[in-house]
């Protein structure tokens, strides 16, 4: 097992990779009520992890990821007396974590959480940084706070009963980790696509185990993103849009911002072609889209509307070569310029 | 004016006691863009406040403490085109701060705000402490976060146009920060209860200043409520049942509630009798109730189900003094048979 632990500002949270679900209970405070948030379709495959605790049962998928599922939550919380004292852990993918981790940090101004997550995405990115929240008025995570679970299990034998197209999507976020930070993951991935794929699980403990590593890197230096932390939303910025736009899934929609991004950076910031290539030979080897049927002029409005717009000027992430970003502040006007030229792939 | 500085973990409240609102434009940045949210009554009173900004307004009331003003405040700000780089400004009384500090702290995971707080509850207590939230499903403030406004303008001026019973209700936690921490700001409230009632200037500024050092003492030491912060809960365990149940301010629920804590604590833990008649004189004075037509069979159910309550027991407030508390944590079983005895007055 890897165990890293996220220092932030007056907390720590502990990853567990390669720790086995079955250990849960090992990590539940002994002298607090712990209640288990999840969805129906991780309850079917897993529902022997709530050992007699309390489970609250979410809808599955991204619609749920609303306001709506949070007072759901709150109601079933204060339905099964969930006092301040008490200890939640969300067992599933990013929306139950990022939902469930939201409500506890909310519930009765907050109870302590932790998460086992499920699927490839939430173990390399969604379940590690403290980000949570719920989307609205068709934005993304538009509403959450930072705040850090007390642990999170990441067990790769969980990711055997992942959907194969939610395992690819997963590898998106495990792409970006490598392209923004760390040239050694990015070979491995390389020689590596299609073990990966296969879920060998040699293989899949040290993809997670070095992207959440870079993940806690970076968060650790800038929890709240004023800087830093930024570069975790390579391939975000129209990501973000093409997700919404285009129904896919966030992996999907990650993989094609990545594409426009990197051609980006080679127009503007000196990625070498070459690099642009071997990223698009990857995704496509991992299974995950290069482009998209959304329209950029809508990619972009819906872009420039996101919560990373500052002003009149969006920070986008760009990189110099594999491993190295360029945070570069875009006037809007500038994205709209450019982003029809970088969004189709020019062969 | 009085400046004083609430410093918690990584953030600066300052207070401003004594400054005028129309100065509210010298304390928001520069660099950021703001928008105002208030209710329909502050408006009609204080518009002229905004000065150009955005306003959003919310519902007068306690019964617009919900999930739904949240709702409606985060489809505003989305409107208004508000992003993460803005700052909020709450002008209103404990309702308006409470709902649009829990809104700012959660939108777009967080932007900051600051308050002009036009209530005396507000400026002697809600505004200071950052706590924040909502009622939900029948308990007061069971959904909100921890979070320090950058700063809170308490204008006494904006007092005169309060409507008499409000004011009054203002005086009960000026009261419970004199009777748990100031034996000297108790005996000035004796000697100058009918003063402070007709909003005498002079007056108000001191009882405000005196009773936010109390409250900024106190959450400097235990932002978060594991240990001191909890003597603030004074009158409350058992005041915000009565507020429920009766249907009255919070500051004549917090009145009553005192009353009871008092002579529990005479009961319990030596408060000599005569400081209870001083605390029930004092309420009198000041135009507060000292006791509820609410049954204290009820106000025990509604108190235990509270979130102060902790696994089979609740962290009592009661006084050995005037200016001296003891925090005993009293099952509920024992609350159940003594409120009784203690709910109702001797004479």
């Amino acid at each position: 097992m890897h165990q890293l632990t996220i220092h932030t500002k007056g907390a720590a949270s502990e990853v567990l990779i390669g720790e086995s679900y079955r250990n849960l209970h090992r990590y539940l405070p002994a002298d607090r009520q712990a209640v288990v948030i999840t969805d129906a379709n991780v309850r079917r495959h897993y529902g022997d992890i709530a050992r007699g605790l309390p489970v609250i049962e979410i809808g599955v998928g991204e619609s749920h990821k609303t306001l709506q599922t949070l007072e759901y939550i709150y109601e079933q919380l204060l339905r099964l007396n969930i006092d301040r004292n008490a200890f939640a852990v969300a067992v599933g993918g990013g929306l139950v974590c990022d939902a469930a981790g939201f409500a506890a940090s909310t519930y009765m101004r907050g109870i302590p959480f932790g998460f086992v997550s499920t699927t490839l995405l939430s173990q390399v990115d969604a379940s590690t940084g403290g980000k949570n929240g719920v989307n609205f008025g068709g934005y993304k995570n538009m509403i959450g706070v930072f705040s850090q679970p007390r642990f999170v299990i990441c067990d790769p034998t969980m990711l055997q009963t992942l959907p194969a197209g939610e395992f690819a999507s997963g590898f998106a976020e495990t792409v970006k980790a490598a392209v923004i930070r760390s040239p050694a993951l990015f070979d491995y991935l390389e020689r590596h696509a299609e073990q990966a794929l296969a879920r060998q699980p040699d293989v899949l403990l040290h993809v997670i185990a070095e992207a959440v590593k870079i993940k806690a890197q970076v968060v650790e230096r800038d929890e709240r993103e004023q800087g830093e932390r930024r570069i975790l939303n390579f391939g975000h910025t129209f990501g973000h849009a093409v997700e919404v736009l285009a129904g896919v899934s966030h992996g999907e929609a990650v993989a094609v911002g990545m594409m426009i991004a990197a051609r980006w950076s080679a127009g503007e910031c000196g990625l070498p072609s070459g690099d642009v290539q071997r990223l698009e030979r990857l995704l496509t080897r991992l299974q995950l889209p290069v482009t998209t049927d959304a329209l950029p002029g809508k990619v972009f409005l819906k872009a420039t509307g996101d919560k990373k717009r500052d002003g009149e000027a969006i920070h986008l992430v760009l990189l110099r070569r594999i491993g190295e970003t360029e945070i570069r502040r875009t006037p809007v006007n500038e994205i709209k310029e450019k982003l029809t030229r970088y969004f189709y792939p020019y062969h």
